[in-house]
This record gives structure tokens, C-alpha cells and sequence, in this order.
């Protein structure tokens, strides 16, 4: 399989406006069953995934040596792993324990329903920014983060009505740097529809349907959309800007809410 | 509470060896609580946790409006969020799917066992490994991985000897690059004692229990390590280099494994 693929994309880059090719990187749901059970499902690049499967259930104490596993299935169009354990992993701690896995920092949890959510698309309504505005509001948004000039190990995430940042979080995570965005709108009774969402992280599937399902529909981030991301962006006509530093920034998804010229 | 702390490290910077303080990121377990039933740990910023909290819930689909939520008590003490939702939320469809949580791209669901783990320490098994090699080992890494350089959305984790790469890996996640790594070396019948682990990404505390997990001794990084990481990383004497690029490395614990000088 792919692990790129080539997009046509909007390019500012100084004063220019282009159309151009670039490559982004694939993104494919991976689901591991275990025994017939619906275990966790991976995002992750469409390669090495065997390795990924031993990997994980090693990683999750769900194994600890080769005879633990009966058998690996890979179904690479089904994305999915069927995985067979023989009866001594079956008593391993990791199932005694009954516990729910647990997510990282830079997780999400979000994926499961991602079939069901793009059947909703997008409202029509008439946000539009200016790019020197995207610009500017991305210059705000880096001078925020004090904690990333330091140690190089944060997000940052922010609301915006697309003249100001009225909201900002940072954290270790970008999923948390962005629920937390989200949660303080919701506590402070904002609307979401006018809005537009920056993140100084990667605009994966799960962070735009994060955005998505508040009704957000421009994000705009310092690094990568990701394949799925705008697969899904196309779709429900959310749009997605990333690369946004200095005097360039690539639109992929929902150009017609980027307004360029004077 | 602090979202950075100050360390002590041994940093090398073009042929000049000195111990220097610098600041790293602090990592912040966080358990939400749904009616009395642990449903998640995040590991995250310990800042915002009330907004974290609603912003994961409206993520997820849990709640939808603020008449779903009966009371949110933050306990930034355990690290915990307590939430009673109301009676209509309870119905949501979220809990009527009955299916589990899955992760991201970059998630790790490993957090829960900490510190069950953290009482088994590294063998002491004498690995050591001149600066000099780890400079170089990290730039056969850095040029193995093309698909970074195209589109900036893909980490690399690789498995070494000491003298050359042995099994390299990419994936969207860091998480799954490392997993991937772990799996083909456990595919292979390789012994984890005596090898090193890098990685382009950061060094969260997942990242290092799954190193520490498999008695992986030395973790190197082009990026940071955090908090968590590097307190486990003394406690258990795992030695971790980050920020390791051109003529630099930030050695964070276990320096006694990092040879200097010719």
C-alpha cells in the first residue's frame, strides 16, 4: 500500500497564489481483534503490519513470548488484524486486570465513529477569511507559546473569530491542547459555527473531526494536514490550511473560505 | 501546579562537555471518572484540567450540551476528574455502542501499568556507547527516512547495536514506529538487552516504558524527553539522550553509559 499520496493543493507563498502537487502522508485505520474481540483501533502508516500487531500486544503486556500467539491474520483491505492467542496469554495479567487501556498524551479516541460522523456535512455557512488575516493570527498564536520556546515539547491550540485569538491552551498533547480549546468555548457559551481553530500540531482525522463536530469549518496549522484528514476535509467541505509560516501557508481542503488578493 | 521543571543534565555541544540546567516538560497522569467508572487516563498538561475534562467529553460524544453534566470535581491532588452526568446523558449513544475506546495515530494506551512497572529496574548489564557513535548512528537515522522528508508527518524509531541500525520503522505515530521496531525484532528472535533505541520523536514516559519494558537500556532522540520520562529514567536507570542534531546531545540520566572524550 501507499504510504503517501499526491494532492493538488492552493499555494501562497510570497505574494504568489499557485496551484501545485505535493505529497501527504496516508493515514489508515488498523483494527486488532483478539480472539474475535474488537481490541483498539490504530491509526497509523499502512506498512509492517505484523510488526505493528506483535508490537502492540508486546507493548500492552498482552504477550511476552511467541508461543503466547496462535496465529496472525493480516487483512490489509479490511484493515484489520485477527489475532489468535493459545490459552496461557489468555490468563496473562492484562485480561485479569479488567482495566480499560488507557490513552497518551498525544491520543485520541475519537476514530470509532468517523463513518458515522461524515454523513454530516459541514454548514454552508459564509465564514470567510483573508490570508494576510490566517498570517497574522498565526504570528499571535506562536508568540503565545512560552513553554514551547523552552523545552520544545508542547501544543498549542486556539479559537479564533478569525480577527483575534480569544482562546488559547497548550499541552503536552495536541488532542488535549484542542479539547481543552473546546472545552472552555463550551463552558463559556461560545458558538462554534464562526469560528476557525488553530493548532500547532499535525491536522490528522481525528483532530479535523474534532473541529468537525462542533461545527468548526476552517483549521489552520503551522505543520501537515494528513491524508485522511483531508479525504474527510473534502468531503463534508471543511477546510483545512497547513504550513502556515512565515509569509506561505498551503490550502487543501475548502479553498473558497480563503480569500487572497488585496 | 508547574508545567515545566528544571533538570540537571550532562550536555555535549561541539567537543564541549558540561553540566548545564535546562527546563523539560512536565507530564501529568489524569483519570476521568464517569459515575464512579474509570473511563480514561490522559496524560497531559496540569493546567485547564476542568476544560480538558469537558473538551474530552464533548469529543467523545459523551456529553452534548451542558444540562448533561451534573457536577465536575477536579482533584488536581490524585489527578483526578470526577464527573456525574445527568440522567438523559447517561443514554447518549456512547454508552448504548458498547465498544471500546481505540487510540490515535500517536497514542499509547500503555499508561496504566506504570507503576506497577517502575519497580522492576534495568539490569545493569554494561552497555556502553561513545558520544561519538550516537552521533552518527542519529544521522543514519535521520537520512534513512524519506517519506519525512517529503511531507514532515512520519516519525522513525530504530533498533541498534551500538554500531549500525538494525531495524528501522516509520509510522504517523511515534507510538506505532516503536511498536513496529519491537515487533520485528521480536519476530526475529533479537535480544533487546544489548541494543539502543531511537527515535525522532519525543521521549514521553509511554515511550520509555516500552523501551524499559523489553530491558532496552538507552533511549536517543532527536527531540525532547519529558518530565515523567526522565524521573522513571533515574529511578529505574534508563539512560535517555535527547536533542541529539549536527554536533549536540542533552544526556538526561544514565550518563555513565555515554562514553566522552577520544
Amino acid at each position: 500500500m501507499n504510504l503517501q499520496r499526491e494532492v493538488i493543493l492552493t499555494r501562497y507563498d510570497k505574494g504568489q497564489v499557485s496551484e501545485v502537487s505535493d505529497v501527504v502522508v496516508c493515514e489508515y485505520p488498523f483494527t486488532i481483534y483478539i480472539n474475535g474481540e474488537e481490541t483498539v483501533t490504530l491509526v497509523c502508516s499502512p506498512e509492517s503490519l505484523d510488526y505493528l500487531t506483535l508490537g502492540y500486544l508486546l507493548s500492552e503486556g498482552i504477550i511476552n513470548k511467541k508461543t503466547d500467539i496462535e496465529s496472525v491474520d493480516i487483512n490489509e483491505e479490511k484493515g484489520a488484524a485477527y489475532v489468535r492467542l493459545s490459552e496461557d496469554a489468555g490468563n496473562s495479567p492484562y485480561f485479569k486486570r479488567g482495566r480499560r487501556p488507557t490513552k497518551g498524551c498525544s491520543g485520541g479516541t475519537i476514530f470509532y465513529n468517523i463513518y458515522d460522523f461524515v454523513q454530516s456535512k459541514i454548514s454552508d455557512k459564509k465564514i470567510q477569511i483573508h490570508y494576510k488575516k490566517i498570517l497574522s493570527l498565526m504570528e499571535e498564536f506562536t508568540t503565545k507559546s512560552d513553554t514551547f520556546r523552552d523545552t520544545g515539547g508542547v501544543h498549542g491550540a486556539a479559537l479564533s473569530d478569525g480577527e483575534k485569538i480569544l482562546i488559547f491552551n497548550e499541552d503536552i498533547g495536541r488532542h488535549n491542547a484542542m479539547d481543552k480549546v473546546i472545552g472552555e468555548a463550551f463552558a463559556k457559551d461560545m458558538v462554534f459555527e464562526d469560528k476557525i481553530i488553530l493548532t500547532s500540531g499535525r491536522i490528522s482525522s481525528e483532530m479535523l473531526i474534532k473541529a468537525a463536530k462542533r461545527n468548526v469549518s476552517v483549521m489552520v496549522s503551522r505543520s501537515a494536514p494528513m491524508d485522511l484528514a483531508i479525504r474527510i476535509g473534502e468531503e463534508i467541505n471543511l477546510t483545512t490550511v497547513g504550513f502556515v509560516r512565515g509569509e506561505r501557508m498551503n490550502v487543501y481542503t475548502g479553498k473558497d473560505r480563503i480569500l487572497f488578493g488585496e
